[in-house]
């Protein structure tokens, strides 16, 4: 089958289909590139290789165990963490965190492939009111409602996106749900902020950060979400966040940061981590047309020119760009 | 009167007694060297100066306002931040992140001095049950005490203190009245592990990460607090708090600090600052017996020997260094 492989290099290679005993393997229609998958393949952020990248990805199922044949020819997405069952974190309902869990893309071969297998467990039916090219959102998506949930943002809060791009964006409408106090934006000027005002979101430049500030009298935000996938992105967002509140972390981009610790204790700020989210949260906010991701993809691949899909992807012209396979 | 200078050196000089219109002025009689003040004096805290340092002290009221009469002659602490009590943060209730708010010993004139100047509604008046040495620990132990609520650190959840030093002791002496599951502390060896291990606390050298890892059977620790007051102490810390769990910081040092933030999203980690706290309760924690500090105390100086001082509060041998005025 074609896979884009990451060996130091991005390349699309024909490899073998992939043989898992016990798992259910997915023929891959669409796939989406995210920050990770950029940072693998810069080299920052670390994995073993050869590798198989992509972790947002749909398709259906073409092969089943024997106890879940009734999954044959659905449609469907994938969680990411193929987890043990057994170890600590699996027991304690934990299992994105599992000991000896295994990620897709990132710690063993992932989707941006023909064909990708992954244990029936981890396999999410998606409805036909999720189109092909909406369903590569469900994975990113509950990594936003996660965000909220782990993050308990709060009704009437006031909040801040720093990089409304293809995770910023998702942030965004996640938010205004919240039925935020304020909501703004800030990011480069280009087609990310103007796809933000278009959502009814304040959009500022980068530059701008005072003029936000002076939104909440100067108060800072409650909640300040750091989706910029550069390390340049933490010392920004901090800048905006309140004393007493927290500071959102949503980049892997697999780089050290420097920190204000400083400034953290001296005001008290709450620094939040978190990663992957709630499938089933996803699929009805997609299915319910309450978050809109259609106009978010901007770019569209074949396997065989990921070199140019990626470039593509890093591009601040770019929103979200995803294989058709 | 004479008073520890910070100038770019430390140096006792004599100086004008301080005369602030409508506040009260404490005869100071100790006051202890806390890591702000070391890393105010090394030039990685930036500070205005020329200032007289110190912010944990204990006194008599010398002067009062006329409406505050009362508090003449008695014993007392105060808190460090003078508030202006209007703008958003003093109106919210959150008067150490006042607007304009100014830190005795960071922002105007401290407590290593003969007088500190400080406003009415900052003192504490001191019981009997508490000693002239043991007082010099409200202000800290106030802030370990903030700590625990800030961190809202549960009963039953394992805990980690990394550097047992003169704020790591009494954290661990507050974690141990949450009733932790397990409770452990790393540092250098030396005084301040033995210190810890008199208090019953499982204490490891800083190469035993993994042995105290094993204590979680490899999970990790619900809480860990960050109390080295070095830039270093983060990511030492950040490698013992379990997926989920909470790393405390409660370093001023002033220095950037690399952080990995790829971990704190992938492990969906909380990373939470906390400053100052509840005089009141680490009043009646002292005055209750309910934390220990005498031990604590390993040098005592005139203001004549602040570079002496000062020197000895850097030193591992040092836990507790106070000025005896």
């Amino acid at each position: 089958m074609k896979a884009v492989v990451f060996d130091g290099n991005v390349d699309c290679k024909e490899v073998p289909e992939p043989s898992r005993p016990g798992e259910t393997v997915l023929s891959v229609q669409r796939a989406g590139i995210c920050g990770t998958d950029l940072a693998i393949a810069s080299g920052d952020y670390r994995v073993k290789t050869p590798l198989i990248l992509g972790h947002e990805l749909y398709g259906t199922v073409k092969k089943a165990p024997a106890d879940r044949k009734d999954l044959l020819g659905k449609r469907a997405a994938t969680e990411i963490t193929v987890a043990c069952g057994e170890c600590y974190y699996c027991r304690a309902g934990m299992k994105s965190h599992c000991a000896n869990g295994a990620a897709l893309g990132i710690h063993r071969d992932g989707g941006f492939a023909e064909f990708v297998s992954t244990p029936a467990d981890n396999i999410h039916l998606v409805p036909d009111a999720i189109t092909d090219e909406e369903a590569v959102f469900i994975e990113p998506l509950a990594a936003c409602v996660q965000l909220v949930k782990v993050g308990q943002i709060a009704s009437g809060s006031t909040c801040a996106v720093v990089g409304p791009g293809r995770m910023g964006l998702l942030v965004l409408q996640l938010l205004k749900q919240t039925s935020p106090r304020l909501l703004v934006t800030l990011g480069r000027p280009g087609r990310k902020l103007e796809m933000a005002r278009k959502m009814g979101v304040p959009a500022f430049e980068v530059g701008e950060t005072d003029v936000a500030l002076k939104m909440t009298d100067g108060a800072g935000f409650d909640n300040v979400v750091e989706t910029t996938g550069t390390p340049g992105g933490l010392e920004q967002a901090l800048r905006l966040v309140k004393p007493r509140g927290t500071l959102h972390l949503k980049s892997t981009h697999g780089l050290p940061v420097q920190l204000d610790v400083t400034k953290v204790v001296v005001d008290e700020i709450r620094v939040q981590g978190s990663r992957c989210g709630p499938f089933e949260e996803a699929i009805g906010l997609l299915a319910e047309g309450k978050v809109e991701v259609r106009e978010m993809i901007t770019d569209r691949f074949p396997l065989e020119k990921c070199g140019e899909a990626f470039g593509r992807a890093r591009s601040s012209t770019s929103i979200k760009t995803i294989f058709e396979i």
